[in-house]
């Protein structure tokens, strides 16, 4: 029997010619459903393997940790006495085919009743006839245990024997080095944990629940024949100091044989190691009745495994862990037990991906029908969040994140503070834009759907005010009044767009709509840095003719003006004029001074400002490449990975600091953030609030109903497309979103900025994602080796509160802002820009044009859309991109939503250029032809599934949305008929017999599943 | 027979158990040996495997390129329509026993004598019986061939027509795109090769003497059970257009079968082509003499392959070619057929690495005990490379080596001129530096026995000279002559110890001392290029406290003396003060102009300089970063590899390029390089020539000689320290060393420039490695996937020679050299030192102190060495260099040859902390203690070989030098006889029969090589 299973599975290759033959299942797979589908509602323990094996220490023998695996191997450097990295474990097919043989021939005790390590040694030996032989396999397998943790002190002093001087050595060892690696022998036979093995750290690392897997294996000189047992307990057992840590074992594999084949028993011993951590065989290892359901295991295993060809792979590369490794119920999912086969190669091979899952936007979107039914819903979902918002805030990472993002709403309250204060004449300046931005923020985050969204200013709305000024000035029409009734237009415009659910055109919203937006907005950002920089080389120009040696010539002074051509004091605009201009001394006042006076100013240096400009620069590239480095700093080798996340998270606020630091301590005068001191409207004549009536002439309050219906399509646009970028499925956000609720604060915050003056708000793009990214959350790995993955963001309200708080105190905060140059805001507003184009798959394909096929990265799209298909998409998108920027720089800016909606009509176009294969991977299909397709699909799925088989390139079969649609299932139906078959020894042997009788059946039978 | 076969080799574990009763070899491995021992003369062509696999294009049957082999797999991305990047083959374990039954059980046809497609498909179909059936498979099998280089535009216009606007496609397709993969079926039967084929530029990636491999599988309605053929051609013959480029084909793999199982039929293509592009399969495959042979192959194959758990990888990653594989040569000879088992899973596994390559100077100096014994082999040595050291040096990387080398050489010479110029007032300037460094250094490239040294003055020399100028000028010796006959001895001592090959002890120069002193030069060159730097801040100090509005207050006037204090003329050392002072408008004399007559400077300004601290600090780390983003610009993903690798190359010239050319559009006075313009020494009073007689009393002539001993002992050590970094095994010269030769020149020069009056010059570490660096040479890489694997260094004369000679011509090149911002050399000089920092093993270990273990990369000394150990022995070399640094801030600088002997005596005292276990990898051994243990290690083998093996842990067999000795091989025997045994069918069935009759005898049995 054992000889015909083996060739029954290992080959497999005879199932290809009778494939068709044989409809049923190999005894190993049938085994394996039985057992394993037996009670699925237990998990199965994690387990920990630990690979001892037999040394000589001195005279004496023990047992020397060698490996362990807690999903991925970490070896005993030998020379090194230290732990590898974790990694892959490479086994050769061999050592798999020995282990397989050892455990069809050695002993296979399951369910053992064991307390101590000598009484399972006595029942491991029971079979064994000659007591000699018992006495010595028992004394060789109670030796003492030796863990990687310790290293012996003896030794030490071995070496130091060794080199005659051992003043120095001990000198260096006592002064220099920290005392680690202490020594201690163990009794194995205590049933308690020692406390080296409670004192190991490396416990963290393994999950609460595990048990332990223990392997020895080693050479001794009484044995003629390998002694193989593999022993499962009934309970896990702590069994002395077997183990490292303190877990309790469950298995044990034993291999002790004759001398010389070390290497073999290492590599069968790694085998068994690498197949106890194994997910599957892990849960076969714990639920097999008897010896022929572990090798059932074994020969899945193999059925799965993945095979390097010796010629293009060099063994001793250690293969670093893999982002992401396929989980085992992926395993059992994917390739129901058995059908595993020919995927495997799926690396290289001919297999397909996964296809993209389609652009989802949830129910949130759907359109209810029902008078504020999206608002309803939307309250409902966030409602029963409403305490976690507060109580998931509190962690470290807030801290970094409410910094980053604070210094990020300032600079841009500070920045449209100031612009808004030169377009309206300082009827909104720098003091309102800091209470609007206080007041418009918090509430926003206590009451909105999305919290993580950040209000701001944005650069339409100010073109917008700007405009509006300016034509109420030329028209003499209050501008404050005029404002304050669009404000209110507007906001009940946007009741209207909430009570109809009219948000729910943002589904027409695709991936090539909000990426057009959003690197809109982010060359924005961009340039505006740059420009501000540029700025302050022509604010504080640099005299690149100056000659150190000719510093005499250099001056600026101030000259009285010629007494005949003073102008008079009512034609001079200067009210606090000194009543004796004459007697002043003209080379004592400043530059301002002087020329508020009348004087001129004569002399070489008048026009320059030296050190300003260039130390700007260095203050503004400085904090944008030390943000830059800090942030990658997470992925280099140095300091431990928490320092090194905390460097990351904090690599924003560390820059500022720096630069701070580095301009006070050169003392130079660079621009500084200036924060208004006192609390009162920037200009005198205005109040906190805006009266209604009484301004303008009546038609005026109706009339602004146009202007305001301009405002709301911006706003609305503006706010919703930024909530998709911010709800984007990569963010993996749980809480839902509220695009309704959203919108509904947006409309009564700018009806009571409208009241008070201050300026209209709405979501801002990059500062939310900002926000996002500074809020990620990562799994801590466990497992060493695993990589960390992406788990969601921390959903809160509590960060965004902060940060709206701390920007209202700013104004008692001056003191300490003021030491803040401009030039690093800038810098980080740089850093902001460029951050948020690098999740940007546009951005990615923009980069494709640089580089040769060979080099480009292996993105899913580029497996499945021609390259030249991509280029055209990017084309088109860089084209719009331009036509938008350059729309933007003109007074168009004002019409900035309305290209929004242009570019989803260019997208709609798009329908006709691209086949829809080709949008779904580089795009999102746009609902209509989606359903259609989804139709057809399930047409199509009907009509396959009735038609015979046809694997001729199809392109609609990759439609991702086909993802679980009949015909792959078919698939896989026909690759168990092709593949996993039990083919009677005969058959291997005389191949052509009885081929076609059982093809029909192959073919008309359903999939046998348990 | 069949099964037999199968069950031997694939249940191995059974080897285990029996496994020292057979000693014989397992059938397949010794019908390897017999057929690849046969003629190893002459090596198979490299094989070149295309698959195509059977599609249906509209109602036609095509064969469609899906994939091809020179060494990595490269797939055709389906969707994607362009080549995958070169990947390992992984192959699922699955396909490979089904090819392993498919070659059992189907049609091998060796040697067929073919000429064209057809026949070679008569030939094929012979054994059928059934002429319909025949019939199809002819028709399916000379279906056109279509390859990934052609696209059939029918399909793009048929693209367009399913969207509904293909005018618009139209004109993207014509004027966006570049015009690229046309489409054109081709004829099969043709025999000589289409244009498109010999068009194909993938022709340039394959070997000249390549032959094809055609692997065709698909899947047709008309057949029940597969049609397998394996055919080797007798003479490879071009079959038309089968393969995408023009090479002949000689094997042919053809795999028909029933409908819907594609995707199996795929993987068993994959792995066929895998085995044929497989260096030890291929070689079967062109030496088989029957099926059998090749199952032996496949067979084989399978015992080397590497398998990854299915659990800690996921088969969809591809991964990137290793850096290097084991070759085919290297795997026959490490593992001698059939002897490879058990080290697979070496990567993980237990296997220990290579050792250390010994530390070998080699015969250059071996002590000849000859009167200039070592002189005469160098010139014997170096005479027969000169031609090649001149026509080797045509390439266009001399250029851009020449550029980077002039570059630092004129820095260099134009830093320590004006230092020399300072120290010895004036004797010894610029002019003089730069026409010394010309002359040595052409005349060393020109004769030395290693001209990719570069001569240059150093700053201990430098440091010598300012001494004894002091020396001189307070004791009124004439400096000029002392220094002449000083350079006479030293000259004649040097010639004594060429003439008694004194250069011998340099091999008691460890890594330990090479790396302390390189690294010692690298910190000086980063420590001078950060001083420069900060001096410009101090040279010209920034204004702090200007505010620009006060822009008024800050002047600086020249004020005339008081005419009462006015120094008298004789007082005043100013020897061309005009007679007038009086009459002198001083408000318009510059700076030093009213210092120079006295006036004093009054005003805020005056001790400032504006804007060039700042700018000079942007040139200087603007230079630098760029320097280092440029050069790690090869490593990066854009443009092609050509064009990156010369902007790597050509990277510090671009640097200075563009930040010359920012300094030039800023227009600021930063500090230029001032390159003398007419050929006449420094001094006034001082000639070309120094006269040796005259000056000084007679004995100096003789006490000269004691500083000349020092002066010989500096020059040594530094030259031949740089020698032997510069000749390091990891550089791959190849035309031998010259240390005596080099000598023997310095020794000449040193003399020679004595009596011109200038410096003294001595091979310059940190030029030298930037000169060898940018010289390296890299193999083109030839199959796509394989990394380009470093060669060797441009061993020639010319760039050296360039160099110097440009130098020389430099005080004519004074107009375009001044345009050169000193700032932007300081960076060149930090970049110099950071690099030749980056090659040093103590660098990497400094590291390691900053490193978590579990990041540290995966140095082969630290699997050998404990952590602890290494990092005792980097702080000891810390240590060592942080008080040879003090010391050489010190006056004791001048012995700092002798603290490179201080050096070596650390190293001795080190034998006594350290194991020679540990240093063999930290370091090299001494040479006497090489020695002893070489003998010591010989007992030792000749003891082992007696002694019955033993694995034990015994520090001494890990000895790098033990690397081939006899207990190694030892190993290997053991190994063969454990795991590689034919074990008869009734064996595996009842394996505890008959164990120990054939255990003596295989310990007994030298091993069986044919």
């Amino acid at each position: 029997l054992i000889g015909s299973v083996k060739i029954t599975k290992f080959s497999g290759g005879v199932s290809l010619i009778s494939c068709l033959n044989l409809p049923f299942l190999s005894p190993a797979a049938e085994r394996l459903r039985y057992i394993l589908g037996e009670d699925d509602d237990m998990p199965t323990p994690t387990l920990f393997t630990e690979m001892d094996t037999l040394q000589h220490e001195g005279d004496e023998l023990e047992w020397k940790e060698s490996a362990r695996w807690v999903k991925f191997e970490e070896k005993v450097e030998e020379g090194g006495e230290r732990w590898s990295k974790p990694h892959v474990s490479t086994l050769s097919l061999h050592s798999l085919f020995e282990l397989r043989t050892c455990l069809q021939t050695g002993t296979v005790l399951l369910d053992l009743d064991g307390y101590s390590l000598p009484q399972i040694v006595g029942e491991i030996e029971e079979g064994m006839i000659s007591p000699d032989l018992r006495e010595k396999i028992s004394f060789v397998l109670l030796r003492k245990h030796r863990h990687q943790t310790k290293k012996p002190i003896h030794r030490s002093f071995a070496d130091m024997g060794k080199s005659s001087s051992s003043a120095s050595e001990l000198f260096f060892l006592l002064c220099c080095l920290p005392g680690h690696a202490q020594s201690r022998s163990m009794n194995d036979i205590a049933d308690t944990p020692s406390t080296d093995q409670l004192k190991n750290k490396f416990m963290k690392k393994i999950p609460r629940d595990a048990e332990a897997s223990n392997v020895l294996v080693g050479e001794v000189d009484f044995l003629t024949k390998p002694f193989v047992a593999f022993v499962r307990l009934a309970q896990a057992t702590t069994l002395g100091g077997l183990t490292e840590v303190p877990v309790p074992t469950r298995f044990l594999f034993v291999l002790l044989g004759p001398q010389g084949k070390a290497k073999s028993y290492n590599e069968i011993g790694r085998a068994i190691a690498t197949l106890m951590v194994d997910d599957l065989f892990s849960d076969v290892a714990y639920k097999a009745r008897d010896r022929e359901d572990l090798i059932a295991g074994i020969d899945e295993f193999l059925d799965e495994v993945i095979v390097l060809p010796p010629g293009e792979w060099d063994p001793k590369i250690r293969i670093e862990p893999p982002k992401k490794v396929p989980s085992a119920e992926k395993r059992l999912d994917m390739y129901p037990l058995g059908l595993m086969n020919g995927t495997a190669g799926g690396g290289g091979g001919l297999v397909e991906d996964e296809m993209p899952v389609p652009h989802e936007l949830g129910e949130e979107l759907a359109f209810t029908g029902r008078f504020c039914g999206g608002l309803f819903l939307d309250i409902k979902r966030k409602l029963p969040w409403l305490p976690s918002d507060f109580y998931e805030g509190f962690h470290i990472q807030s801290i970094s994140a409410v910094l980053f993002i604070y210094l990020g709403c300032i600079t841009n309250a500070i920045t449209f503070g100031g612009l808004l204060g030169d377009a309206t004449d300082n009827y909104q300046g720098v003091m309102e834009s800091f209470l609007g931005t206080a007041l418009a923020g918090t509430v926003f985050c206590l009451f909105s759907g999305q919290p993580l969204i950040i209000l701001s200013s944005t650069g339409p709305i100010l073109i917008f005010e700007k405009l509006l000024f300016e034509f109420s000035k030329n028209n003499g029409i209050d501008y404050m009044e005029l404002r304050l009734w669009i404000g209110i237009h507007s906001c009940l415009q946007c009741f209207i767009l909430v009570a109809t659910d009219a948000s729910y055109i943002i589904k027409y919203m695709t991936r090539f709509t909000e990426e057009g937006f959003s690197s809109l907005i982010s060359f924005i950002f961009i340039s505006d840095a740059i420009k501000k920089m540029v700025g302050a080389f022509k604010y504080y120009p640099i005299n690149t003719d100056f000659k150190p040696d000719y510093v005499t010539a250099y001056k600026c002074e101030c000259l009285a003006p010629d007494p005949k051509l003073m102008p008079s004091a009512t034609l001079c605009n200067c009210q606090d004029m000194p009543l004796n201009v004459t007697g002043l001394d003209w080379s004592q006042l400043s530059k301002k001074e002087c020329l508020k006076y009348g004087g001129s100013l004569v002399g070489k240096s008048c026009k320059y400002v030296p050190d300003l400009a260039l130390m700007s620069f260095i203050l503004f590239f400085g904090t944008y490449s030390m943000t830059v480095s800090l942030k990658k700093f997470k992925f280099s080798r140095y300091f431990p990975t928490k320092l090194r996340k905390l460097i990351s998270d904090f690599s924003i606020f560390m820059s500022i600091m720096t630069f701070v630091g580095l301009d006070m301590l050169m003392g130079l005068k660079t621009p500084k953030l200036i924060v208004p001191t006192e609390f009162k409207p920037t200009r005198p004549d205005r109040g906190w609030l805006v009266m209604p009536f009484g301004k303008n002439p009546w038609w005026i309050y109706l009339a602004s109903f146009v202007p305001a219906l301009l405002v709301t399509i911006l706003i609305f646009m503006d706010q919703q497309i930024s909530a998709v970028i911010v709800n984007r499925k990569e963010n993996k956000l749980k809480k839902g979103c509220g695009y309704h609720l959203d919108l509904f604060w947006v409309g009564v915050l700018m009806a009571a900025c409208s009241f008070m003056g201050l300026p209209w708000y709405v979501a801002a793009t990059v500062i939310s994602i900002a926000h996002i990214d500074s809020l990620k959350m990562e799994s801590e790995s466990s497992a060493p080796g695993e990589q960390p993955q992406f788990l969601g963001v921390r959903e809160q309200r509590l960060t965004g509160i902060l940060v709206f708080v701390l920007t209202g105190v700013s104004i008692f905060l001056a003191p300490v802002l003021q030491f803040i140059p401009m030039p690093v805001l800038y810098g980080v507003f740089l850093y902001m820009g460029v951050a948020s184009l690098s999740g940007i798959q546009f951005w990615d394909r923009i980069k494709l044009y640089m580089m040769p096929s060979k080099h480009q990265p292996d993105f899913s799209f580029l497996r499945h859309v021609p390259l030249r298909r991509v280029h055209l998409f990017t084309l088109v998108q860089i084209t719009c991109l331009a036509v938008l920027w350059i729309l933007k720089s003109t007074f168009l800016a004002i019409i900035f939503p309305v290209m929004i909606l242009g570019l989803m009509g260019v997208r709609k176009m798009l329908d006709m250029v691209f086949s829809q294969h080709d949008l779904a991977w580089l795009d999102d299909l746009l609902p209509e032809k989606e359903k259609k397709k989804k139709e057809d699909d399930k047409k199509k799925g009907k009509d396959k599934k009735k038609a015979k088989p046809d694997d001729s390139e199809d392109e609609d079969k990759y439609h991702p949305y086909s993802n679980c649609s009949p015909s792959s299932e078919s698939d896989v139906d026909r690759r168990y008929c092709v593949l996993k078959l039990h083919i009677p020894y005969k058959d291997l042997i005389y191949p052509s017999v009885a081929q076609s009788q059982w093809a029909a059946h192959c073919q008309a039978t359903p999939r046998h599943r348990p």
